[in-house]
Order: structure tokens, then sequence, then C-alpha cells
């Protein structure tokens, strides 16, 4: 599975059996960690044990659920371990596929129907995002209080982020942002972006100036994803945490106990203090008046937060606090997880650089690693396909389609020829080499036009007057 | 026992039973919750329960020792609640005497010896601060390795601080100040002052903007102690946390483990996180890089560190920790407390204003504490009085002179007289009233004098080119 946002979805599926979901990052090398097995439009079957952990981590960040869970939950823990274990989870190694209709339930998000989407395309004039028509981002919490706010004519902000862990970004990386991107547009909206090099540093045991570094490298690739400049902050947590973002931190910090901060995030006893005191960091961005040089004066603005669904126990948490101390709920929008090349049931490996497609790609690196690694659907050979056709549940060159093959009518096209039989995984294979380095180039030019002048200019603390006309 | 730094004593003498030692701070008004009874130069008993507390706190402090503690320390808790309890503590009310030898012991500090005295005599060429000849500051740690780098030629920075939790100061929160400053006029050495607002915003749930003017205000009868602008920095948490700090924060956070702050603090599951995240942020002003504006280039400068001795575990911490992050352990010079007005054996009660005596108070407020509620040692009657003299050991009036009075001969000689009857305890109470209003007033003059200009100036992030000079 790939981590949209920050902290990896592993501690959606990591149960109390590993009680730390971050130790994949602490063990980890800096690209692949965040390179999981996980199907974005997985079948039915889902494993049940993943899904009890699932539920107890759930349960677990609900004061009330807490009785049950020590009660009734944790007492069937012998037999449902006798239940057929499909998903494996370990700090190093993830499979499985994840139920997102079950996760939306076990979350309390609310999953983006069809009447949402429409609503979002009428009233920004624009044709929704391919990853809205496809069900990328699929869940949402209070996304139709946000629209009911712009309809009246109030404005919001949006806020992403990213950990920069690793130098080169892959094709997961970039979705929240080309989505972002697209609201930004769409909304007329400004955005700021947090790069936590302060989590990085402290998860990652990566050196101060190693995390600055890699989060204006990450910038480098953000900008290049084609923010509107005049409506865009990008910040490191090292710059710019103190005065009112601080005072924010402080604010929610005295809201969250440490048996809370467990219950969301797992942490142990010997994980260091950094850990525990991180979630805040992450959530005041979620408040306007953290940003006095943005939002001075407009306090009560709403924040609209587009993160992978592995994100939401940190907004769970700010969610939680924000009325106690006088903000408004940031809303999400949240999508499933990019798999890697080597799908669904592939083992996850941390050092395989294999299992995506880097930003940094050579055409020659893409082409390869599709035709070598990436998990297809398809027979064995020309004859079998020709008489039983695709299983496109399973096809990684359609999945990864499904993401970045803005074209309906064509995608429709791929998925009944290679389904029927009538279209080879060869074929598929090769629209999709073609696709992604059309995608990695252009990527890798817009990268090249970013000037060490331009990171400093969107990382500049300060005004942007025309933001949100 | 006076808190003459920002977290109270009674962090020393809580034992495993209240496991929380913040929680007098939480529960009690903004002034007296920092005092108590406990003499500043006790006589040899010692509660052996209390002893016990202590003894078990400072295992819980290292790791190396957490098997004793758990299995020979513990079994013997009932054999030792059965001797007499003299001391009581609880979050609200702490009475009893500390055996300041065995807290060097348990602690791992070093006493203060005279030669040490003799020593910093020798280096400055003036006399010894009256709380160092009265072993007001009794302890230290690693204050001959400053004075051996002094003698060699290299400076030293000073580091103290104060949690404003109150409009107003008592005597007992100058005596860190007044020796302070001493500190810096007799070894020309930059001080930087943490005003610790954002600690008494989450302990005492005060609001920030609260937090932030009780800082300034406290900040003004700091400044009002004579601090030299030219050598000084005062800051407040909320004002400069961020930057460089925030990096070493960071730095700090990495290198100590839940487990380790629950040995040395004692929070609990419940506690809010912001607890747990404040350690660092009292820690890292120890290191010069924490004040780039100040001590860029010479990270390698030494700090010292002029506290109460409850200041200890955080600096046990913080000393723990240096090395492992590259930079110099913080020496210390640490304080006995300052006892309350009703005596070593009176009851701590956090909400009355008579068991001290405040910088604000007027004159006939200082004589009327002093009259009707310092402890005395002297007899009943002047006939028993002149018969047997006056207990020196439990007078209150004796011991506020020790702090106070510089003339040591006339100390001597109001020592012999009342002890052997000869004087009376009214005329020690009068000698007291005279000397304790003289200070009151000069210091509510110096501090009528404090502009907020002044205040500005001494808490601006700036050079101080003149510092060492």
């Amino acid at each position: 599975m790939v981590c949209l946002g920050r902290i990896c979805p592993d501690m959606l599926i990591n149960g109390p059996i590993d009680a730390n979901p971050y130790s994949i990052r602490l063990n980890s090398d800096g690209r692949t960690d965040a390179v999981a097995a996980i199907s974005a439009q997985p079948p039915e079957s889902f494993s049940a044990s993943l899904l009890r952990s699932l539920l107890l981590r759930s349960l677990l960040q609900s004061d009330t659920f807490d009785e049950s869970c020590e009660s009734g939950e944790m007492e069937n823990e012998n037999e449902t371990n006798t239940e057929p274990v499909e998903a494996e989870v370990n700090p190093w190694e993830v499979s499985g596929k994840i139920d997102y209709d079950k996760l939306i339930d076990k979350f309390g998000c609310q999953r983006l129907d069809q009447s949402l989407i429409d609503r979002v395309h009428r009233l920004t004039s624009r044709p929704p995002h391919v990853f809205l028509r496809r069900g990328v981002f699929f869940a949402h919490r209070d996304l139709n209080e946000i629209l009911d706010a712009y309809e009246r004519g109030d404005k919001f902000y949006l806020y992403t982020g990213r950990g920069p862990s690793s130098e080169a970004l892959h094709l997961g990386h970039l979705v929240p942002f080309m989505f972002t991107k697209y609201l930004q547009d769409a909304f007329k909206v400004p955005l700021v972006i947090q790069l936590t090099d302060d989590e990085k540093c402290m998860w990652k045991n990566l050196s101060v100036e190693e995390s600055q570094r890699l989060a204006r490298e990450n910038a480098k690739d953000i900008i290049a994803c084609g923010f509107d400049i005049t409506r865009t902050f990008i910040f490191s947590d090292f710059d710019y945490v103190g005065g009112a973002f601080y005072k924010n931190m402080v604010k929610v910090s005295k809201c969250v106990t440490y048996n809370k901060v467990v219950g969301i995030f797992g942490f142990t006893g010997e994980d260091h203090i950094g850990k525990v005191s991180f979630p805040p960091v992450q959530a005041v961005p979620s408040f306007p008046s953290s940003f006095p040089h943005l939002f001075s004066g407009k306090e009560n603005l709403r924040c609209l937060i587009p993160c992978a669904i592995d994100q939401d126990p940190y907004f769970r948490m700010t969610r939680d606090v924000a009325p106690r101390i006088g903000y408004h709920k940031p809303a999400l929008i949240e999508s499933s997880f990019f798999p890697a090349l080597q799908g669904d049931t592939g083992k996850m490996s941390a050092s395989d650089p294999n299992s995506a497609i880097y930003v940094t790609d050579t055409p020659k690196e893409i082409k390869d690693k599709i035709n070598k690694y990436a998990f297809t659907g398809g027979q064995d050979t020309k004859e079998k396909q020709r008489l039983y056709g695709a299983n496109l549940e399973v096809d990684i060159p359609v999945k990864y389609l499904s993401f970045f093959l803005d074209d309906d009518d064509e995608l429709e096209y791929i998925k009944q020829e290679y389904g029927s039989g009538r279209m080879l995984t060869f074929d598929v294979k090769k629209r999709l080499i073609d696709l992604l380095t059309e995608l990695v180039e252009r990527h890798k030019r817009a990268r090249a036009t970013v000037t060490e002048e331009m990171v400093d200019a969107f990382m500049a603390a300060r005004p942007l007057p025309s933001m949100f006309s």
C-alpha cells in the first residue's frame, strides 16, 4: 500500500499485537516503506483477523467503546485467530486486501457518493477530477458542510502535507498533490502544505539537516505539480513551528491524554516522547489561526484536508479537540491507497525499489519495471488469454490506468477488450508504459524549472492578498 | 517549601502513591502552591517513609536500578509504613523536613563545600554571596568544571527561569534571581531567563493570553532584581519556541522514552500529552545553539544553571541526553527551599497568602504576617525565654535573617543572644520586619521604574555584543 500522506497506512491494519504503527517507518529505507500491496478497489473478501484489528483499533479510539473493547472484543482473540489469515502485516512487510466499505464504517467517515461528486461538478463548473470519478478519493468527513458554506459564498482553505523521508517521490506520493491542485484550481482557494521534517527526523532517525534537505527537495516535486504561488504556502515544521502555531500546539496538547494517543496511534512506553508530542503538530494546520500571515481576521475559515485515509486518526483527534478550543472541525476528503506493482497479494518489501514507479525513473526503468514486475490478471499464454480473458480485479496495469488515464471511454474500452481476452497483457502494459513515461517525463521537465528562489518564494511566510480571487 | 524554580519541590517528596507530582500545581491557586514548610537547614531526623519515597523516585530515574526497585525496595513497603511518619505530603499540603545531605546522595549531585566557595571567591575577587556563605545554595553538578574552564579563560553562560503562574512573586521566588544576578556580576557572563508560560498554560489551565500576561508581569519583577540588559535575554516560550530552539527540542525528544519521563516526573496515562512534551522545552536552553542570536559560533560554550534542587530531575534528564546529541552537559548550582512563615512543621496551605511575604506586601502586611504567623523557637514568656533561650533550629525569623541579613557578625550576634535568651522573640522579629520591609520597598521602587519598553528590550531576541566583557 502506498502512503499518500505522512503516516503509513499500516497504522490502519496493525492490530494490538504490533502496538507501534510507526515501526515500519523506523526500520525501512526512505523509498519503499510507503509501498504496499493493497488494492485500491478490492473484492469483498477480507481477512477476518485484519478486520478485527481494524475494529479494535477503531474502538480504542473512542473512549465510549473502551469497555466493550476490553471485555467483548478481546476475549474472542483465540477464536478469530483460527480463521484463515489472508492478510499479513508486520513492520517490514504488508500484504492484504482492504475493504474500504468496512473501513468507512469502522472509522465513522462517510462514503463520497455520486450526489456529492455531482455537487462538486455543479459548484465548480468543471468536470470532476479522475480521482473523484474513479473513486480514488472515496470517503469524507463534513465535505457537505464545506460545500454548503461555499454555496453561501463562504470560502475555505485546503491543507495537505508530506513527510519528507525520501529523496524521490513515487507515483503514489503524487496522487494527493495532483488532487489538491485540482481542488485549488476548481474552488479558487488558498492552500497550506506541511512538510513534517520534524516527524521524519524523529521517526526515521534522520539528522535535522538531512530532514530539512529532504523537505526542500520534496517541495520542488510538489511545486512541479503546478500549484499557484499566489494561493499556496509550503512550510517545513522546523522552519515554521513557533508563535501562533506553537500556541495552538499547546492548546491541542492540553486536550489529549497520553492514553488517548496510545489508543489512536499505538505508542508504547519505550517509544520516545517526540512521537507522543507530534500529533498536535500535524493537527494545528487545520486551524486558520495557526497562519496569522494568511488568515488574520479570518479565524472562522473552514479547512478541507485532502489526504489518504491512513491520516484519518490524526484528524479524528483534531476534530475531537477542535470545538473544545473554539475552532471548527476540519473537513476531510480521503483517498484509498495506491497499489504496489506487485499487486494486491504481493509482498511489500521495504528495500525493493521495483515495487513502485518513481518520478525520477528513466523511460527504460519504467518500461522494465512494468514489464517485469507489474502483477497481471492476464493469462499465461496468448491462447489462454484469448480464451479466458484477464482478471481485471487483480490486474495492476488496469489499476494504474484507472488512476492516470483520464479518458473514460478509452479505459472502458481497454477493460472490455482485455477482460474478454481480445486484448493481450503486452498491449495493456504498453499503453501504461506510454502513459506513465509521459507523466513522469512531464513531471521531470516541470521539476527542472523549479529554482531555489521559487522554493524560497513558496516557503516564505507572507500574505497572499489574492488567494480567494 | 518554596518553589525557587518552575516545578514544585513536591516532586522530590511525592512517593509512588501520588504518581503525579504536578497535581499540586493544578489544584492550587497561583500564589501559595509554592510555599511549604520545610527547613532550609533541618536537623538530622528524617522520616523513613519520606526517605523511601525519595529513594524510590531516585531509583526510578535510573534504568539500571529498575530491577532492584521492583523487587527489593517495593517489598518492604508494609514494614516501613509502620514506622512513625513525620512528613505528610499530598498534592495540596506539604509538611516535613528534608535532609539535604541525603537528598544529595540520592540525586547524585555534589555538596558545594567550602573549598569550592573559596575558589569562587578567589576567581571572582569578590566576597561570596550570602546564599553561598550560608549554604542556601548547597549542591552542584560539575561546578568545578565550569570553574576550571573559567580559570583557563573560557567563559560560560547562565540559564535560569520561572514558571509564571502568579501575579506577584514572594521572597522565595526572588532567591534564585538575586543569586543569579550576583553570578552574572561576579563572572561577567551572559544570562538567559526562560519564562515557561507554555508550561503554566498547560499545568494551571490558564489561557494562552493570561499565561503570557503573567510572564510579562513576572519579567518586570525579574528585571527589578537589577540584571544587566547588555548581558541578559529574557524570553517567554510562547514567543521564542521555534527555529534552532525547536530543533533542539526535537533532538532531545528523540532521546527520551515515555517510560523515562514517567520514571522522572511520575506522569500517568490520564495526564495530557502537553505534560509529556514539556521536559524538552525546559531542557534546551541548556544548549547554546538554542540561542543563535547570542551564541552563534560559540556552540561549545558551557552552561551553568542556578536553580532550586527541585529542578534537578529536568536537568538530570538534560545531562543524560546532552552527550548523545553532541552537547556539553549543563552544570548546576542548586539551592534548598525557602521556608514558609509557619515553619518546618507548619501545614502548607494552598490558599493561605499568610504563609509567605510577597514583594507586593505593604509594610503593615509584612509586620502583621511576621508578628502573627512566623513560627518561633522562642519561649512563651519573657521569663522562660531569659531562662531557656530560643530553639534556633526551628525559628523562622532566624532562618529568614539567615537568607537576607548580609552582615555575618550581626547574624551571629542575634543567634547567640537569642539562643541564649538574652534577646526576645519580639526584638528578632522587629529586626526581620525592618530588614524585609526595606528589601520589599526597595524592590517595589525598582519595579516601578521598569517600563513596558524595558520589558520589550530585555525580551528582544538580539545580539549582546559586550556580554562577556
